[in-house]
């Protein structure tokens, strides 16, 4: 049961112009689940990407680097498709994995009649097992066969894992007096932290942008957004974050110091980070959604260091997961972070609304039943005082679970 | 139950001339259980410690600092004894926390006779709660009333708090014809990882040190034990590990460069890492030892950095807790150590004998029964070869269980 996040309604997703989306079950490791989601663009389209930093990058990934850098060079060759299967991440698979995720992007160009680099893979699943390729291929007429601009709860569906709901959802805001309809969806559970979370992500607006334009936004948006997430502080080998303008409307968005661009980017944030906060919320047996907030430090970096010390303490995350206010757990997780000069006698913390530390030691006020009475809420915000700076940070996270162990000692069975 | 770990048997812990312990039930936090330990020294002793890397390291490290440095310029007032407290760490407590640690050496001084600067005091337990420290003082007559030199036992179990047993081991080495006894305890369960491991450790031998070369010799030691440990990759407020060289014997090491430092070295090398390895065995909720070597580096950091990747993912540790051969996470946690130039291509990975993965895939010969024979025993080691240099590094874990959320969601009731 994902913490505070009711199932997206189906009918309350927008269909974007210049996207259709298909699926089909190939099973691909198991049977009787979509597994193949297909995506279809209009020529108009661009598209720009955020993806793992994790060394071990899964194949699809490496394709997709490519692909999108011969887009930048040859603007004659659009970005036309994508094709995302779940089941199995084609990672740790090496030359051999790099061919299946090629002859899938070479499978699904000639149905498209369009050429494979014009096409983007994506997987997610099991590491280090070969990719079914033939099954994938022979799923993609299927897929293309329903493919239709009102499938966005299903395309939720289909790229699911360990995920117990879909995640979905969409925006409707007025630039230049031209309504702009977006519509994302993500996927993610587990090994999942900043650069990237472990995670698919996929937010396609009708609008037009130019290359440079929706690669600088993308990446702004992940980083307020996708990077600013931790379930458990492992990075997947398969991240990727997906901006897809369709360029259907007659709205063209060509500079990053426009007005324009400023609120095309609010919204595309405010999308990116409701479905960041759904894969938190629907964390591996993620019972409270945590918000750590470090404000006051020397600069961004050191407040997102000192809040992901805190959100992926084990020993944090499991008091949470009690209610537990032992909160001198939190004072560890800030004093281990790596700030080599941090003075921890000027830090202040507060759960939600209550003072718990003041100047590094106990608030003399502080009293247990109001740190219990916090901690007994699904969702809980500590906010870390540095007193030595202007800048901040926020990162979302979970706690940590029997059922965590339960989910991960059981993934694969 | 700790992981191929049997109980220490106390006729087998040698006594080490100059050194007396005292122990007592002192109620800190709980009735009936020792808490309080005291350990006194002789005037020819010499004393050395590394300490927690937090930054929020508690009132007793504190104090232990400014004592040593202390004795180490003033030469006439050597450490003449010990205090350790279990059930408060006298951690995040401010001001008033690094009065109480004060107290206690001024209170335990007045009973021996010296100098408060000569003792060094140590606290382990709940952090950001007020030390009791009337009770602590009021226990001290009783401790004292009972130090002997055949004591270790009953101090290994004065020291536990979420251990599941005590922890000690002695070492009988003959350099230049003389017999050198040593004896040590460690405790630590939780929030263990490097710089330090938390930890209590304090090792005592019968040899004389010079001030500098056992300052020397406690970091290498550590090097190579303590600070190659992780459970949860949390690190304490209150870490603490001290090498006691008595100075009863006739045998002096005054020089770091001789044969008979290097012969001492090893021995409590090996004597640490067993108290080290007794805590990672006794790890929260450990089922399995985990041996994480990664070979062929550019720098030991690195080696270091990539092992303690591995060895603090949570992915990695629920597969081992459930014996799954899911190895494709091993290759996750490498490729999310932060090797920026890591070429993945190179990559070697074997779990025990077994060749997993080869240039960065999966061996072609590699069968998933291989791996699930491995899976399954207690204790597993997993050799990682970046063939890239000729650095290496290993670092001790344990697995992550239901009993690790059980114990860290209850510790405090």
């Amino acid at each position: 049961m994902p913490v505070n996040s009711p199932l997206p309604i189906p009918s309350q997703l927008l269909p974007v112009k210049g996207i259709q989306l298909g699926f089909t079950q190939a099973g691909i490791r198991k049977a009787d689940r979509k597994d193949l989601l297909v995506m279809k663009l209009a020529p108009t389209a661009t598209v720009a990407g955020v993806f793992t930093a994790n060394r071990f990058c899964a194949a699809p990934v490496q394709v997709c680097k490519s692909h999108l850098s011969a887009t930048a060079v040859k603007s004659s060759l659009p970005i036309h498709a994508l094709v995302i299967n779940t089941g199995n991440a084609n990672a740790g698979t090496g030359e051999s994995g790099l061919a299946a995720a090629n002859a899938t992007c070479d499978a699904l160009a000639k149905f498209l009649g369009c050429e494979a680099a014009q096409v983007l893979p994506f997987s997610t699943g099991v590491i280090l097992e070969t990719l079914p390729v033939d099954r994938l291929i022979a799923g993609l007429p299927s897929a293309i066969e329903n493919l239709t601009e009102d499938n966005w709860y299903h395309a939720a569906e289909a790229i699911m894992t360990t995920d117990t709901q879909p995640k979905a959802a969409s925006r409707q805001i007025t630039i230049r007096k031209q309504t702009v309809t977006m519509t994302g969806i993500s996927k993610g559970a587990g090994m999942i932290m900043p650069n990237m979370a472990t995670m698919l992500g996929f937010i396609a607006m009708d609008v037009k942008v130019t290359q440079p334009v929706l690669d600088q936004l993308v990446k702004e948006a992940c980083n307020r957004s996708f990077n600013c997430i931790s379930i458990d502080g492992d990075t997947s080998t398969n991240d990727s974050f997906i901006l897809i303008a369709t360029g259907t409307s007659s709205l063209e968005i060509t500079d990053t110091g426009s007005a324009e661009y400023d609120e095309l980017l609010q919204a595309v944030v405010s999308l990116a980070q409701e479905l960041a906060q759904m894969i938190v919320r629907d964390g591996e047996g993620a019972t409270k959604f945590m918000t750590v907030t470090v404000e006051e430090g020397s600069s961004i970096e050191e407040c997102r260091q000192v809040a992901y010390s805190v959100a992926n303490s084990p020993l944090v995350k499991t008091a949470f997961f009690a209610s537990d206010p032992n909160l001198g757990r939190l004072l560890m997780a800030i004093g281990k972070a790596g700030i080599a000069d941090l003075d921890v006698a000027l830090v202040d913390l507060y759960l939600d609304e209550v003072w718990v530390v003041k100047q590094g030691g106990r608030h003399p006020e502080y009293q247990e039943s109001d740190g219990q009475r916090v901690m007994k809420k699904s969702e809980i915000t500590t906010r870390i005082l540095l007193n030595r700076g202007t800048a901040s940070a926020t990162v979302w996270t979970c706690d940590l679970s029997h059922e965590y162990v339960t989910i991960n000692a059981d993934y694969r069975s």
